[in-house]
């Protein structure tokens, strides 16, 4: 099947008729039809899907019947896998291809490998991971934190969404077993490789001279902290604004502070989730509670970047009689992918004529995770207008394609 | 029965556990339970309930059967009705007084006015109009508008509350004919006079000397103005900072500006209520909505801060490429009470010995709305710390029985 039925045949599942974006959110029906997919497109290849104990799905292409051999055994230095994929989970109203692109071009490889009659000596597996966007449960690529060990089962069972429904509760209903969550060591030991193809998140491949393709070298630190500003409700008619300790206020003043601040120190700062309690247009909040997404270059510049958005906020607070609490709902140190697996893959590419900058991305990844376990690598495609995680997020057809062209070359290289 | 145990009976109606405020909103389960809770407390009276077109409910003590004369006939000269009453729906998280005061106070008047054996020659009603608060469909004073024609029945069929329900579905599904919404110019033909108690929602009262109770001299001029910020969505880890279309960093400008403009120029300006899209911790929003509640002692003043508020507004957002729209959803001028109705009550009470200073208020009210159809007037009850629209809301026991004196006296002074 060619890339683009593959894509249309996924771009329904989840997307709101209002605006157009994705609402594909860990769990949901939405997921669900999203998970349905991938055992179907699976399925009609004939590759096996096994989900691990986290919720991730992975479809194997294993001909030679060697898969998951014993960490350190003879077998698996000649056959560990190499795995491709991405994640189909989206932020609120996202775009189509922040994710889906890398499933549905891991699969196509697959199909394009086979049209060549190619047959490879290691297993192949295409994975979906779970809840990478952290956008029901908070914690960004939870599905392969989970599986390396960066969050502990207990921690993962007990976060919640929006509504209140825990993670345990929520993966129990969509009829998955959330008692055996946690890492899987035999795995991940069974991973030689896994290289990830995502959609570029900036203008860093559109601008002249351009090229369709990057590859990765690193990702920036970055994370998210939960604001707590907490004054006391009060009626807008009626208290005196000396009288007040509105959290608004202090709020408003961070606001600003974090975008000057991360303009002076090269870095991203941004507040693009915000609650008020109560809510009613009539009353001073009681509390706003918002969340700093903050990314820098640097460990230190992130650092940085967080202690002054930190120090102008508790100042600001207390100004107005307002407490504040600050909560790193989760951090990523930089990652720097493998060097010796970033140069196959270059080697790989130069040698089926592929041009492809290395360039580094402020966006998270579950390959960023999975680097600290296992070698790891990703391909980026191009965006042309460097809109993300909105509806409006678009790559070409034909840039897709060099993608599908540039894994399957990547995979050929590492498994045949 | 006395007040206090008619007050306790409403008490736990709507009130949520974890705050320990209230969420008594239009046409919900709260505000059935509500209904429920008047009607039966109208039957333990023998006081026929007759809900209006509009879903406001009024109790009539009517002992002569006089009841509702048509407009310019010699009864109405002699029978006009004299009512008194208030809302019992909430604002989010609201306090157990606002509102709820007044219409317990109202029945606690008669069963006081009874007990002393005093029969009314003119008919006396206890009203509860509906969705004063405008905490669902957005509308203050809904339920008194659309008595009185402020609003039209095909603007409040079409006001739609946060989740998309219009108020004609909700009134429907609640049991309630939306179908015959609109003035009912014979119902206030045949009132006379309507006389609201009210928990005081300031420090006016609390102050040493302090008196229990005030009359209330006017309402302040108030509105509520939504203000829509619409930017673009992007990721917030790749975008620019000099790419991006932010409506947050506008928003916060606007908040900070609103305070200022209150400051300087005497009036009240208060953001309580805001919504961002999508309302990703990871991405830049594509829009921010939030609402300006403004109050101030002039019409003059009023004009004045929310232009000065919006000049700033349109300025800042047209600086990050964000387009800027306001909406004025409720306005009120200037109220003046009646000046002949508040010197007749001034004077029922001086021969009942209770001092009652006349105050200004910020707030809106029903009886704000119904000065323009009838005579009207207002008793305030002090509140210690002058905190309202919260759940910490309160007026001790000894001022709320003052209240129901005072109200019987008015009550009798018009109508016995």
């Amino acid at each position: 099947m060619s890339f683009s039925r593959l894509w249309e045949s996924l771009l329904p599942l989840g997307r709101n008729e209002h605006t157009g974006g994705y609402r594909r959110y860990t769990w949901t029906e939405a997921d669900q039809q999203c998970r349905g997919w991938f055992r179907e497109t699976a399925a009609a290849r004939n590759l096996p899907v096994t989900p691990d104990n986290n919720g991730n799905l992975w479809a194997w292409w294993d001909p030679e019947g060697t898969r998951r051999p014993r960490r350190g055994s003879a077998a698996r230095r000649r056959t560990g896998a190499i795995v491709t994929g991405s994640h189909l989970d989206s932020v609120p109203d996202g775009g189509a291809f922040d994710g889906p692109l890398g499933v549905v071009s891991g699969f196509a490889a697959v199909d394009l490998l086979r049209a060549r009659g190619r047959v490879p000596v290691r297993p192949i597996a295409v994975a979906a991971f779970c809840e990478e966007e952290g956008a029901r449960f908070g914690v960004a690529c939870l599905g392969s934190k989970l599986l390396s060990g960066v969050v502990t089962p207990r921690a993962a069972r007990a976060l919640r969404d929006g509504t209140g429904v825990s993670w345990a509760e929520a993966m129990g209903a969509a009829g998955y077993d959330p008692s055996g969550l946690g890492p899987d060591d035999d795995l991940l030991a069974g991973i030689d490789a896994f290289v990830e193809l995502h959609i570029e998140q900036g203008r860093a491949l559109a601008d002249p001279p351009g090229s369709a393709l990057g590859i990765a070298e690193g990702i920036w630190p970055h994370g998210r902290w939960r604001f707590d500003f907490t004054g006391h409700a009060d009626h807008a008619g009626t208290a005196r604004l000396a009288d007040r300790h509105d959290p608004m206020l202090p709020y408003a003043t961070t606001v600003l502070a974090a975008r000057d601040c991360a303009d002076r120190l090269g870095t991203l700062a941004t507040f693009g989730k915000i609650a008020a309690e109560p809510g009613g247009v009539n009353a001073v909040p009681s509390a706003v509670r918002a969340w700093l997404d903050a990314r820098a270059p640097s460990d230190d510049g992130l650092s940085r970047t967080v202690a002054e958005i930190r120090a102008i906020a508790k100042q600001a607070a207390a100004g107005h009689g307002v407490q504040l609490t600050v909560t790193a709902e989760s951090t990523a140190t930089r990652v720097g992918f493998d060097l010796k697996l970033r140069d196959r893959v270059a080697g790989a590419l130069a040698a089926a004529g592929i041009d492809a900058p290395v360039l580094p991305t402020g966006a998270g990844h579950d390959a960023g995770v999975l680097a600290a376990r296992i070698p790891t690598a990703m391909l980026f495609v191009r965006n042309p207008t460097g809109v993300s995680h909105a509806p409006a997020e678009h790559a070409e057809p034909a840039d897709c394609e060099r993608g599908v062209q540039a894994l399957a070359a990547v995979l050929e290289h590492l498994a045949c």
